[in-house]
C-alpha cells in the first residue's frame, strides 16, 4: 500500500501519467530498409494520433544521430550503442507514459532484441516496414542507394550489409501495395488498439 | 509558412505540443552538493506541477545512471559524458513539449557549460540548491559521507573533490533556513511562472 511519504519520495509514476494522459504508454519499434518508408509512416502516425489527443514522440536518425548518438560512429559497436541509447530513451518516454515510435533500420536479429530487452517484452511492439529492395532503390529519397552504386557508401544494409526479417513483427506493412495513406492508417489503428487504457 | 506539404513531413512540432498541453517546455537544472536535498525538491516540485494538470519529468541518477549512462564510470571523462547524454535527453523532452527537471550534482562551471550549450541558453534554467556542506554530511541519506570519512570513497565533490558554486543561478534556493515545502514551494512558483504559454 502506497502511503503519504512513499507517495511524496517517488518520481510521478506511469500509471499515473497515463491516466492524466488517458492513454498507455509503449513503443513502437519501425524496422526495414532505408527508403522502405519507415520515418515517412512514423510521421505521418505521429500527426495522426496527436491531432486525437494521444502524447506521442517519433524518435528517429534526425533528432538521434544529431543529440544523444552524435559521438558515435556506424562501426557495429557503434550501431549497438546507438540502439541501446535510443532504447533507453524509449524507455524513459514510456515511463513518462508517451506513445514512443522508434524508427530505425535496425537490420539484424540481434540488434532489435538489445532494443527488446531494454524496453520490456510487454512494452515492444517490433513493426516490421516490408518494401522491396528494388522500390527502395527507385525511391531512394536520401540518394544513398545512387552512392551505394557508384562505390561511395560500402557496408549498406540490403546490398552488401545484410537485412535480417522480422521473425517476431506483430505487424507487417506491405507499401508496394498500398498507397502512403493505407500504411499509416494501418499502423495508426494497430496503435489506437493498444494504447487503449483498460 | 507552412503548407500541407511539409506539415505532413515533419513531425509534430514543440509549439503545436506546447499549445496542447497548455505550457511552455524549459529544462530546470539543479546543482548542489550531494545531499542538498535536490532530488527531494525535484520530486516535491514534480508532484505539485504533475497534480496542477503540468507535464513534468524529473531526470535523476535513479532514472539516468542506472539507463542511459549505465555504461559509465564516474571518471573525469565519463562525467562530462553523463552530463551531455542527460542534456540531449532533457533537449528531447523540451522538444516534446515537457517541463524537464534535472537533479545532478553538476559540480563545475564548466560541466554545467555543457548543459547549458546542447540544452541552449533560453531554455536552461540554472538552479542552485545551496546547503552547507556540514549540513548535507549531517544528513547523509544515502550514507556516502560516511564512506567518504571512513576513506572507502575518494573525489567525493566538497570533501577531496571541488564544487564551484553557480554564477549564472536565476534561482538559489537555501535550504538551511527553510522547511522542505518552502524549498518546494519556491521552486515551483518560479517555474510557474516561466512555464505560461504567452
Amino acid at each position: 500500500m502506497e502511503n503519504i511519504y512513499s507517495i511524496f519520495n517517488q518520481l510521478v509514476q506511469r500509471g499515473e501519467r497515463e491516466r492524466f494522459l488517458n492513454q498507455k504508454a509503449s513503443v513502437f519499434w519501425l524496422t526495414g530498409l532505408s527508403g522502405s518508408g519507415k520515418s515517412t509512416i512514423a510521421k505521418g502516425v505521429e500527426r495522426k494520433l496527436f491531432e486525437k489527443g494521444f502524447m506521442v514522440q517519433v524518435l528517429d536518425g534526425d533528432n538521434i544521430r544529431t543529440g544523444i548518438s552524435n559521438n558515435l560512429s556506424f562501426s557495429i559497436e557503434d550501431r549497438q550503442e546507438n540502439i541501446r541509447r535510443i532504447s533507453e530513451v524509449a524507455k524513459l518516454y514510456t515511463n513518462s507514459g508517451i506513445i514512443t515510435l522508434c524508427s530505425f533500420i535496425s537490420p539484424t536479429v540481434s540488434i532489435r532484441q538489445i532494443a527488446r530487452k531494454i524496453i520490456g517484452d510487454l512494452d515492444f511492439h517490433e513493426v516490421y516496414i516490408n518494401t522491396p529492395i528494388d522500390l527502395c532503390e527507385e525511391r531512394d529519397v536520401k540518394g544513398l542507394y545512387k552512392k551505394v552504386r557508384s562505390g561511395e557508401i560500402k557496408g549498406f544494409t540490403g546490398i552488401d550489409s545484410p537485412y535480417e526479417e522480422p521473425k517476431r513483427a506483430v505487424l507487417t506493412i506491405k507499401t508496394d501495395s498500398q498507397k502512403v495513406e493505407d500504411s499509416v492508417e494501418q499502423l495508426y489503428n494497430y496503435i489506437i488498439e493498444k494504447s487503449k487504457l483498460i
